[in-house]
């Protein structure tokens, strides 16, 4: 199913193309419910699609708190807003928690991948008996100094995917909005998109966002 | 309980401040949950604070699922990212959700000051059947295209109030972590603030957010 490529997608990767010069266009907000029934929201790094398919990859420690959320209520939304295209995303779907005990050999193997992925630098993060920094720039190194390359996942390190249902968009400067909303029969996975202006509710939605 | 002014507020006003040249500076993200039991999360725009107190305010519309999102569950997660300090708030509470009907003058009265705080052109935006798009730029007028200015809030004119009662700051160049909570006893409001290194689960919860 993921290997039917959304047709929201490549408006995504052109805003990341577009916005490539900014640091931050690769940081969205990840909305979840905590155990305790409360919206919970944070920056989080986009580190690209899983298999150059449509599911939303994002490293993190397994001792965090959106990890307890996820795992009472595995539904996510993301917020992400372009500043320089003035585009927004608004993506929601389940979310797979893929710590180092997930039974799937499959899974374990991209959790392998994304942290071999990311930046030695990032890897330290999730040695240390308290999660790091997250590493956007100059900051002191966190945890321990050095780091074999060659190591495989720590233990801490936790492999979130997101499989989109809903994207909306919007793009402020062509005041285009398009709903996308992934249908699925026989196991065939498909997605319809309406425009902004047929669509009053998601009208509604979106306006409000920024009214 | 409004007057006392919280410890967080400086750095939130130091960071407006600091970020006041880029224009998307008074835009964060608010996650709600829908009546379908789903974080919900999209793009605002900060109003300042009430009474230059400690509550944030947010316009929009009556017509949008937020505000559906709000009367079934009064409360809201802010993550409030700026991209030129690299500091991150997290700030939650209840919302108030004040509109024409609201039976408290008091609040009428602040909603009336919230609609003639705002743009003309902002306020046009009230006017149409449906929504019309956020007044970021240059974009097209939506709506009607004039407006008398001495005519009081429409009719589809909301007003949110966010009371704070955490207020989680990152700072991702000082390395500065500080979690803020509000505790209110005998009628008077007060703020405990820790460091985030003396506090692993908020080290964790921040760190994540990036890792």
């Amino acid at each position: 199913m993921g290997s039917t490529t959304a047709p929201w997608k490549q408006l995504l990767l052109n805003a990341l193309q577009s916005n490539s010069h900014l640091r931050h266009s690769s940081y969205f907000q990840l909305a979840t419910i905590g155990p305790n029934g409360m919206p919970a929201n944070r920056t989080v790094v986009f580190r690209g699609f899983q298999d150059n398919a449509n599911k939303i990859q994002i490293n993190t420690d397994c001792r965090s708190h959106k990890i307890e959320d996820l795992k009472h209520w595995p539904f996510a939304e993301i917020c992400w807003y372009f500043t320089d295209s003035w585009e927004q995303f608004r993506i929601n779907g389940a979310v797979d928690v893929i710590d180092g005990s997930n039974p799937d050999s499959m899974k374990l193997q991209q959790r392998e991948k994304a942290w071999f992925a990311s930046s030695p630098k990032s890897r330290l993060q999730y040695l240390g008996p308290n999660p790091g920094l997250p590493s956007l720039g100059d900051q002191p190194d966190q945890g321990p100094s050095s780091l074999d390359p060659s190591a495989g996942p720590a233990a801490a390190f936790c492999l979130l995917v997101l499989d989109p249902d809903q994207v909306d968009y919007l793009n402020l400067k062509s005041n285009e909005r398009i709903s996308f909303s992934k249908k699925i029969a026989n196991e065939e996975t498909s997605w319809n998109s309406e425009k902004g202006d047929s669509l009053v509710s998601l009208t509604m939605t979106r306006s409000s966002s920024w009214a």
